[in-house]
């Protein structure tokens, strides 16, 4: 198992990143490269840009959809699978959306991540450094996500913060 | 006389990260570990939010409250004093909130930085790294931070940043 | 050609590593250095501040005022000129509210920082690492800033972030 976590800022290209180390690593191995996506198309634009999303990483990927159970969609691959998850913000979001429990839902990813025996980016949007926001629920996402990063990072064998599509890392 | 300015975002561990440190160097040196909290008591919520970090610390540390004058807390300790100023934002907002002159109070604060003989780790989150606030206040308090974070890095032995729980040293 | 992005938050001090990089360059060559300021004076406040700068600036440094046109006026600049543009994220606000192409507008400056023969510090803020704002037109922002970014650290000899005054190399 190799575990990397993936930390940005929007537009950091982030997401660049993981793909193209996947790429690499599935290119090595031979491994089957799987895009496990959280977004949710709750409306038509939303649907689009999940379309182009898919069609920009080109048929060489699988695409597996997780926008609330991601630990049960990881514990469904293996071994030789180069897999990138992209974003756990969005997961956070949208577990609160749906009134889940955080806490035990990111226990869950964690002892799933722990099994996993393939190859694992994790992206994941760095939300902290700013003003603290005025929306209560906003507050409560960053401390969630923060605590979330907090976690991954000391599970992962190396974390990645990607700025200006320059990489620096932290693990 | 060793200061470490400790910066990072919202929940980023960077409170942890001081607390280690500090309770490494009372280990060794058989200093007094002290705690100098800026957070106010303003309701029951934030009450019980202060007592319960006290009692997370455990007894080995002594805390001082300090919402406004931190220059005074940091006089009255000495130089075998293991210090945790906790933290430097809150403060910066407890100033402005009580209408005063942050230039003088940072001023004093440096000065009193540069007298203090014991190791001194300084807790402050980053906040300039986001979207210029809509709200005049929070882009007075983001540049209040920005310029008090220069002036300490410039005082300081050593400045880290902590990212996700882990350390990135800056100076 | 050397250029270098210079990336931070707000009162990071991002400014002035620039203009004493530059200073440093200048001493060494002989060259003129040159400010291209993206600010525009909309009202007296602004005005008052964009004189205050020049005036902190002193007699060494030449300004040319560049709120929209920023490919051109580098155009107009030598192999000795010692430059430097303060600021991208200023400039990317200003083609947005004057419902410029950005897309068109950041290629311009791509390709004029690609001929351009002097020493160049392009100096921006790093906004994408706060939570994402309520307001759509600053989502568009960050969205802008961040694929710019990613776009000209291409381009970049090397990438500087600075915080609290500090620098970290990127590239």
């Amino acid at each position: 198992m190799l575990f990397t976590l993936v930390l940005g800022g929007a537009r950091s290209g982030k997401s660049a990143f993981a793909q193209a180390a996947a790429e690499a690593r599935a290119a090595q191995t031979g491994g089957r490269l799987v895009m496990v996506a959280t977004a949710q198309a709750f409306d038509s634009e939303m649907a689009e840009r999940i379309a182009r999303h898919r069609d920009d990483r080109g048929s060489a990927w699988t695409t597996v959809e997780a926008p609330l159970d991601l630990a049960g969609a990881l514990d469904g691959l293996g071994a030789d699978d180069v897999v990138v998850i992209d974003c756990l913000t969005l997961w956070l979001s949208n577990l609160m959306l749906d009134d889940r429990d955080v806490l035990t839902a990111a226990a869950q990813l964690v002892e799933s991540v722990g099994r996993f025996e393939g190859a694992l980016w994790l992206v994941s949007n760095e939300v902290g450094l700013g003003i603290v926001p005025d929306n209560a629920l906003a507050r409560r996402f960053r401390d969630e996500a923060g605590r979330l990063h907090q976690t991954l990072a000391r599970a992962a064998d190396a974390v990645t913060l990607v700025m200006a599509g320059l990489t620096l890392r932290l693990k």
